[in-house]
């Protein structure tokens, strides 16, 4: 039996196997679907993706048996368009293109209008009483196939169509004549065989064969094969080719072509919309050049196609059981689909149709979780600009935090407060922002950073707090001293207005009008479905009662990182937190600490209300103290003043503290080690203040986080530091209360030895964002240098700081729980970095059996989405 | 059958297993050695630790059968001894001593003279017929019964003693009389009432219960569990207890003691060495308070004690097979054995002894390589103090880098190769080094520097130069300004002379005399025995063609990192360098790294020549561009003026190359991604002059190293540009080579995922420093603030950077040569960070299948003995 290369369809038939998307690529499986369902398809057929394996085998040459089937499923193309390839009356045109197992936009090669040579485009002419039409149409497989098969300059037509746009004094192709045309079809040749040094095919089959050589050729592109490294597409795959016969919109009143969508795409309703236009190729519609017409108007128009039209989206939605986007063309009154597939859609589109169509019995929950992205989401959860406003986009930057925002804008952290106070609406611009900003981020609409990536300091603060942030805006040059903003000619000063689309990284002079985000009715819904099918927790990272409340009105079921030195930068705290950094001794610095204790204690007492009865984890400090000290001259003298130190001997202990790699510093525990009485101090605070609570009758269940730990013995020291205080404030306050000690993951040497460190650790929380930065030893703060070029050359897929790393540092995540809970069977184990709200790292974490996953507030619903989507392809 | 709790000792007897260390501690099995030798020892016996585990199972009481056990061998101790416990005539006194199976020297409790109370001293007084030692004993007595076994706080003894000092108006406590001491005793024992709420106990057996109750629970004290978990020895072993009949050597004219080596401890020369005092106790010859005569005296003074003494020293060494460090008590003209134990040696002692005792038939070779502590080498390599020399140390800094000497000081790099262009000695003092410093560093005798560990910039290049430096040494005062180097009230000012001694990290004002240590004829022996056993192969750091003679000379097999940032800093070269870094584009680039091309290809000919026919491993340029740059206002106007740029410019270029953390930042193999014709350059100085010495018939094996890989996509790319650059050469040179690609192993990420990067890889080689500090997230330019206090409290048991913590770093390393050799089974595997020259890391490295170690040249001999030892313990 001979090995079947080929595969028909149309004129309602097709071949077995023709589903098989492995065998005949995504693009013939789908035209085949539609032909099994009766739907009206110009007929052709495809060569199988192992028919292109074979080619390379051979060397370049077509497999045995290869032409024969070509030529039998020619001839049944013939038969079902009742027209004949070469026919110098009625001749067949072909279509040939590439079709892989998945799709790879624009990466390989397409022919259209194949079979034209200087007899069949004059009975093309006759046929459809337009020679301009023919002659057009000739020249443009002339380019194409010159370019594609026969590796001819692009340029070089395009250069002879210019010259000859300017000898006829017209400005575009159309405006050519008939005659210019056929002038240019005889230099295409010309050009042909000087270029490449043979003559363009006459012969129909030298053309095909031309072609499908051709398109096997563009598997192996450099660009393709840099595609498949990129997206990870096995080489071996090879592509389908499918040649089909040509139709044309554009051949009279009675023609014409459109798109089309079973349901509308921005907002999911359930109506029919797309648009069309008569007389007209597919490439017009989308051009603009003419304005198409609503698809209703086709009811009127050509009211046996539109019903017809109707009856196929239809067809086609029970059948996909998605929303379809179509193409189709209307040839002399025939009505023809060219594609279908599944319709991009807005959130709120994707959330309703999911919905509804449960509601209508076309799909299950289960499918109605899996249809909506949990990315788009965000697009429901932030401000947005008004999609009707019109606005020029004077600057790009990197989309840091999403939503849009407009205000006035200011320089310093201070102002945005002052104007804050006087009622304005501001937008703080910073070249980059630094913890002692927190106060001015936080009243600010949006932030505008110059430099710094997607995790630099300005863009995790304002995706914590929910906040629009445009960031590395490299053209933004700002003056601070001069207060101004400047993008190339334009100089902004305070108190101009701007806006800042967070979603896009843009920013717009002026002010655009907003729209507050609808979060409809049947978001809750799928929601709640989404919530029946996970299996991981999903707590978020706040470090305030409001953030708190945000995020369980979001569905977080308790804190997974509270952070603690947001809370030492507030009002009179820094200069408390300052003294206590530069007292003499431990005497000192526990007196400084005391005075900071109510704080840090009214902080825990917020918290712990807002999550009550849910665990909050708290993170006991982590930054180097260097992040705390005074930089500016004013404050130095003010706080040497309060310490009773002379200018120069604070600079001094300013400068000690100074560190070349401070992320590699001494931060964490390690200040704990060396300082117990901080942690102490906060241990008491968290502690204090469950008493109280607990007392009260609030239900609290604190679980201190000890950061940076590398060692177990690290561990053990400052879990009895906290053990101790604990004892010491039941003892004090007579009341019983729960508490956890754990440790955070962030330490590649911890994963490595978490065996060891689960023996002294109540439960783990992965800090993926430090363990990328030492996993791959990079610095998010100086890696824009070069991450970006990484990613755009395909050395990492994608920025590991907003999609783990599942490879490399996902491997030693699942070391350090599996290593875990070898030690501690029971082990709690959940992540607090950025990573808990991306879904690919979430539908990770579900895998590697993570009980939660920690996100910030406004992440809560896509992690909930994500982490259902996971367990439904990964049931635990 | 009941247990056996109590072995017996003495008299030629011992019962038997008493050689079992884990049952009778080290100091148990040792003397009952010594009675199975027929010396005399002291009677006495042994309680197991057994019974000490018992104790603490039985809540802190005797286990049963033990008391009967301890009655009956005292028994058998006054029968031997000729004395009875508590006799009012003759009584026999002992000391109780602890015992574990290892040395914990310091960490638990003895109590001596016990036995003593109101009547047995005057017994006592009776018959040493000198009362005042006989109520110095009892005072003591009481005083170290009181503070172990009573919990009395010594202070209120020290007091009492201090009160009657005073009180007799004398200085030392010899000097208090007989009635003074008899008060102090009525004294002490108020104390001891007072303070511990009971009496002290008369009866000799209620002492001695007490005292072994003492030592079983000075086991767990706090500082001896911390010691236990420091030095990993379990919790469960507990302790013997040696119960042991006092001597005394201070009962006259014919009573004495001394300490004796078998060989001579400095030289190593077979003679019986050592000294003694008649009339003396053991520490008095410790004290220093008399002078003690050499031991050949003795034979003169006593020669019947002498013989025996010479026939047990000849006896212990032919037994024990080493050189032996012994201690002896004649009582009244009877010679008594108190300890031997493997003496302590100079390196210079050690090696001798052992090729000697081989030649002598004594032990074996293998037994002989064994016997020298691989570290101690390091004295042997350097030039050192001569230790007749007086001089005294005005402040202490880290031994960053061994040997000794003195010069001159100067406070920059270019007044350094100023004076040394004179003619002068001098010694580099600087707050840190920098790499600008290196000629500076090169031309010196020695650097002192105020700041940094023993991995800082100096002290890695200190040791690489084999160049004496002492580091982080904290309370040197510099004044790069005032050419002024200051400790406390002591100014030294340029020109000044100072000796630094980098084995010890002393510095010393002035000019101290040197000897140069010498290379024994023994040593080179013990080197060739080391090869023999050695499984490793032993390479070593080197960037210039004097470092690799030098390394050729100790015995290297190769270069196994040749770091090539050094290369930039020589003259002309460091302008070239930063022309290349500010160039506008890769043209400007390529044009100053053209002009750069010949100095590097010189600098490889050179290597490549010193090295011939051994492989030399290359490094690609690794540092950040930042290190490079200048940062005196001259230079940069001097570069700016050169390049045609403004200052303002060039500095705004430099501050856009400052990093956060530099550590984690652009650099290594990221430079190369980013800026491909700088290691396009560099392969093609290395392969250029690889083709011209094939071409001269030199033999080169050029191993191309890529730094910083954490995926396999870089060094894919990062191959590819020294592939294609090595197959032009070979192409435009008309010569083959042979030549290598792979990878420096020192992210962790790249452990991870080995088996990818092994399939690109050639070789392996660990960069443990790197590796340290991205898995401990330690960096170690700011380590020095917490590092020190982890070592102390024992969180680490070593300084990761000098000793390879094993357990996690360690387990990467593990990681990445099982998954390497699992993807490419004859991968070849080494390490060169410092740890390549540590003995314990080179022991982990020969266990984990490592092919080779690199070291710095003035540690390859000190590789070659670890790894023979390390092949000895674990062969392959």
């Amino acid at each position: 039996m001979t090995t079947k290369w080929v595969y028909f369809f149309g004129d309602g038939q097709t071949d077995g196997q023709q589903h098989d998307k492995n065998l005949v690529g995504g693009k013939g499986a789908n035209l085949a679907e539609m032909v099994s369902l009766g739907i009206p398809v110009p007929s052709g057929f495809t060569i199988t993706t192992e028919a292109c394996v074979q080619f390379y085998h051979n060397g370049e040459k077509w497999v045995e048996g290869l032409e024969e089937q070509v030529k039998e499923n020619l001839t049944r193309v013939e038969q079902a368009m009742g027209a004949q390839f070469g026919d110098t009356e009625n001749p067949l045109l072909l279509s040939v293109r590439s079709g892989a197992r998945v799709s790879m936009p624009g990466m390989m090669d397409t022919v259209l209008n194949l079979g034209l040579n200087d007899v069949t485009v004059e009975a093309l002419a006759n046929k459809s009483e337009n020679p301009r039409f023919a002659w057009d149409s000739y020249r443009r497989f002339l380019q194409m196939y010159g370019d594609v098969v026969m590796g001819v300059e692009h340029d070089l037509f395009e250069a002879a169509l210019a010259a000859k746009r300017e000898e006829q004094g017209v400005k575009l192709d159309n405006e050519l004549s008939l005659e210019a045309l056929q002038e240019l079809v005889a230099e295409y040749k010309d050009i042909i065989q000087k270029s490449a040094g043979r003559l363009f095919p006459d012969d129909p089959f030298e053309q095909l064969r031309g072609a499908i050589d051709a398109v096997f050729r563009s598997w192996n592109t450099a660009r393709a094969i840099r595609y498949r490294q990129i997206n990870h597409i096995p080489h071996e795959w090879g592509t389908a080719v499918n040649v089909q016969a040509m139709v044309y919109g554009n051949m009279g009143a009675n023609s014409g072509t459109g798109v089309a969508f079973t349901r509308d795409p921005s907002t999911g309703e359930n109506v029919f919309y797309g648009e069309y236009l008569m007389d007209a190729q597919g490439e017009d519609v989308v051009a603009g050049i003419r304005t198409p017409h609503p698809i209703s108007d086709l009811e009127e128009e050509m009211p046996h196609v539109y019903t017809e039209l109707v009856e196929i989206y239809k067809l086609l939605e029970n059948h996909y059981k998605d929303m379809q986007d179509v193409e189709f063309t209307i040839q002399e009154g025939k009505l023809y689909m060219l594609q279908t597939r599944a319709g991009k859609r807005t959130a709120t589109a994707a959330v309703r149709i999911a919905v509804e169509m449960v509601k209508e019995g076309l799909i299950d929950k289960e499918t109605a979780v899996l249809r909506v992205e949990p990315e788009q989401l965000d697009q429901l959860l932030h401000p947005m600009i008004d999609p009707k406003a019109k606005y020029e986009v004077i600057a790009t930057g990197l989309p840091a935090s999403p939503g849009a925002a407009a205000g006035r804008i200011v320089f310093t952290a201070e102002e945005a407060e002052e104007w804050k106070n006087r009622g304005e609406q501001v937008i703080l611009v910073r070249n980059e922002t630094s913890p002692e900003d927190i106060g001015g981020m936080d009243v600010a609409e949006g932030i505008l950073t110059a430099r710094g990536g997607m995790t630099s300091h300005a863009a995790v603060v304002a995706r914590g707090m929910g906040k629009c942030c445009v960031a590395g805006c490299a053209a933004a040059q700002i003056s601070e001293a001069n207060k101004t903003l400047t993008f190339g000619d334009t100089v902004l000063n305070e108190g101009d207005w701007v806006t800042l689309n967070g979603t896009a990284g843009e920013v717009i002079v002026g002010k655009v009008d907003m729209i507050e985000a609808e979060v409809a009715g049947d978001f809750a819904t799928l929601m709640e479905w989404a919530d029946e099918f996970r299996a991981l927790g999903i707590r978020t990272n706040a470090d305030t009662p409001h953030d708190s409340q945000t995020a369980l009105d979001f569905g977080a079921e308790g804190i997974g990182l509270c952070r603690t030195e947001h809370m030492f930068f507030e009002g009179e705290r820094t200069s408390l937190v300052r003294q206590m950094i530069f007292a003499n001794d431990s005497a000192g610095r526990e007196a400084a600490l005391a005075k900071l204790l109510p704080f840090q204690k009214g902080d825990f007492i917020g918290i712990f209300k807002a999550m009550e009865g849910l665990p909050v984890t708290v993170r006991l400090l982590d930054p180097p103290l260097h992040e705390f000290v005074p930089h500016d001259e004013e404050t130095i003298k003010r706080l040497a003043a309060d310490m009773g130190l002379s200018v120069d001997t604070l600079k001094a202990r300013i400068e000690a503290l100074e560190e070349i790699n401070p992320m590699l510093g001494h931060r964490g525990c390690r200040l704990g080690i060396t300082y117990p009485e901080i942690y102490a101090m906060q241990a008491r605070a968290i502690f204090e203040a469950a008493a109280e609570l607990t007392k009260d009758g609030v239900k609290v269940l604190p679980e201190v986080m000890i950061p940076l730990i590398g060692t177990v013995e690290e561990l053990k020291l400052m879990k009895e530091v906290c053990v101790e205080v604990a004892d010491q404030v039941m003892d004090e306050m007579g009341v019983k209360f729960e508490y956890l000690v754990g440790t955070m993951m962030e330490i590649p040497r911890a994963c490595v030895v978490a065996d060891e460190v689960a023996s002294e650790a109540e439960f783990f929380s992965f800090g993926t964002n430090d363990l990328t930065q030492m996993t791959f030893g990079y610095s998010r703060d100086d890696a824009g240098t070069f991450l970006p070029e990484y990613v755009e050359k395909g050395i990492l897929e994608r920025d590991p700081f907003q999609s783990l790393d599942q490879v490399g540092v996902g491997a030693l995540v699942q070391m350090g729980v599996e290593k875990g809970r070898s030690a501690k069977p029971n082990l709690k184990v959940g992540v607090c970095g950025e990573h808990g709200g991306d879904p690919a790292s979430i539908d990770f974490f579900h895998r590697v059996g993570l009980d939660y996953v920690s996100c910030s507030p406004y992440r809560v619903p896509i992690a909930r989405l994500a982490a259902a989507q996971a367990n439904i392809r990964n049931p635990r």
